[in-house]
């Protein structure tokens, strides 16, 4: 067989939009907003592109958005990376997860993973040869068992992936998290991936814990994150990462060679953008709204649930309803009743079924009224 | 080690264009026009954000725009590739390239290149544990022996990756190349990885032979183009690639989990934008103007030089004015004379060095004058 990935099929993400377009539902399937960007910020790209920011960029990315992140990060963190070498400006947060694990998994090495898990993490390792170790987070809490965890670290262990706040089940690592993940990775060679894409979502006062807070781990880290998702763009593949200069130089070699570089404009206008705080700063204020909007108007229905910590996805547990196979649950609301959701098992191993679907609520409050109506009628 | 491209360095193009920035020359190096991208495209752009074109774009890309390719093909080439599954937009014709040898070379895997080659191409064969075997074309023809390639191909032999019009040499392969790559190919596995980004570059009524032209050949093959090189804007990483569906499936499984989609206003602004044929059915004029007057003006200079058949580069031998290493002698032609190339041994397999550097014409007429002055009088 000349495939590589004999088992990959496409992606849930993919597979569920295409359904809602064909059935036109409601769709918090797939996560993306249905409202626009800010104006202004589409007015900086567009003065960028007129001002003649349209050939190749530097590899790293445009030299004042990393600039801009550099000072980000110091704001928020209060730590530093250096713009010259420790910043890549990246095609969306997938291409820095898929560069950074191209860049250091070899056949036969061990990358342990949270179950469920973003859907591109295990062919990004198998593609390499690697093989993902899965540790599960069981519903509802979702919490790590570190020593699940500690038992899986072996001298095979190239990588650990983390996603925090995390997608799919919306919770969010603690400190004490961090500082087990920091205690069991010292004194290590192991690399710690840190995707981070929904840093500037998170709930009721409480506090993301970036990996760049703890001083050891971060010694060892890449720190993914997100523009397409902190300024409402996903379609236009921007994010970054940070790591120590003698990682990142290993992550360039791949990087250069994979897509160069990213759009120029898009660049410029970010960078533009951000030299107000306050465009990020306000988001987990503007996402708390909403979920609490959602979960409102969804408090007389039959599914079960538990506020996210983060992300803009919430989980419901629909065990009440029916025992039915969540894919096939999640299909049928979306033929059935017009709402388009994302099932659980498909993030985890064996397609272990908690009977529990994902709905994202970055939606305009008119959707998210809408969807509640539904939902509340089943 | 931890790396996994121990003998990869920084691209020779970062490496001159940041020589040329550091000594302010005229920088003829990195392949990008110094001029804009027409303001029509820019404001199509603008129009597609401000519409809210600016959520995911389908993994494939924005159908108008598989649409609009499509019709292109069937323009200029009299062939088709179904807009549905076999047409995918990709962050750049190098993102479609990486991932081509990404979703197929597997470790021990063999890939014929030609040498002189684009230097992204043995790095990500070799990411992958494949093995590049190189062809030498030798200057000042650059002309491939397709018996050397015949002795190379044997049953490791995966993929044999082909660059027409070529980069850096400027020479293009004829239909008796094509028909040659295809009788060897026959009623083997082989996948045929044809980079054609500057197929709408060639001159002296010469005609671009896609590989898309040759039934067989077509049936194994990725056909790779670039919308930067033709629309004037390198930093806006779009491109796109071809191939029958059955293979495009396999890249699909890897280009989903590597960047997704691309840029999505920018799909939808190229796809309008291509409405009107003239667009890129204009290019090879354009750029042959541009070649003729460097060439006329650099006549008497101690350079030789064959026209350049097709890209937007021109080598030239500079045997007769010194013996040095070609890396070194452009590297003193940047600082000293205040110009910038790029050595051809860079490309080469042990760093063969025939005396040439390549130069970039994609520039405004005044560059051109000044490049020219500069060299005639070395
Ligand atoms: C690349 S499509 C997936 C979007 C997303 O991050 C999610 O829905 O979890
Ligand atoms: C990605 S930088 C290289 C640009 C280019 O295609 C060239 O100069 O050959």
């Amino acid at each position: 067989h000349i495939s590589k990935l004999p088992n990959v099929e496409t992606t849930i993400f993919s597979i569920m939009s295409g359904l809602a377009k064909q059935h036109n539902a409601i769709n918090l399937s797939q996560g993306f907003p249905d409202f626009g960007s800010d104006q202004k910020l589409n007015d900086l790209v567009s003065k960028a592109m007129n001002e003649g920011y349209n050939q190749y960029a530097p590899m790293a990315g445009n030299l004042e958005l990393r600039d801009a992140i550099s000072k980000k990060i110091e704001l928020l963190y209060n730590t530093s990376y250096h713009p010259e070498n420790e910043i890549t400006v990246t095609a969306g947060a997938t291409q820095a997860i898929f560069t950074i694990i191209n860049a250091f998994v070899k056949p036969n090495d061990e990358v342990i993973i949270f179950k469920p898990a973003y859907d591109s993490y295990q062919p990004a390792i198998e593609l390499n040869g690697g093989k993902a170790i899965a540790v599960q987070l069981k519903a509802p809490d979702f919490k790590v068992d570190w020593n699940d965890v500690k038992q899986k670290i072996n001298n095979r262990t190239k990588m650990i992936i983390i996603n925090t706040p995390h997608n799919p089940s919306g919770t969010v690592f603690s400190k004490e998290d961090m500082l087990q993940l920091e205690s069991l990775t010292k004194n290590t060679n192991i690399i710690v991936l840190s995707d981070e894409v929904y840093e500037h979502m998170v709930y009721d006062g409480g506090t993301h814990q970036s990996a760049c807070l703890f001083p050891d781990l971060k010694s060892r880290s890449f720190v993914v994150a997100s523009f397409c998702k902190t300024f409402h763009n996903t379609g236009w593949r921007i994010g970054y990462c940070c790591a120590p200069k003698e990682l990142m130089e290993l992550f360039m070699q791949v990087h250069q060679f994979n897509v160069f570089c990213i759009h120029h404009p898009t660049q410029k206008g970010i960078a533009d953008y951000m030299q107000e705080p306050k465009h990020y700063l306000e988001l987990s204020e503007f996402y708390q709204r909403k979920r609490d909007l959602f979960l409102s108007l969804i408090k007389g229905s039959r599914f079960k649930f538990k506020p996210s910590k983060g992300t803009y996805f919430q989980v419901l547990d629909y065990s009440d309803i029916t025992n039915e196979y969540d894919v096939d649950y999640a299909k049928r609301l979306t033929k059935e009743s017009g709402i388009a959701s994302i099932p659980l098992s498909v993030f985890n191993t064996n397609n272990l079924d908690n009977k529990v679907l994902r709905f994202c609520f970055a939606k305009k409050d008119d959707t998210l009224k809408k969807a509640a109506e539904i939902l509340t009628h089943i």
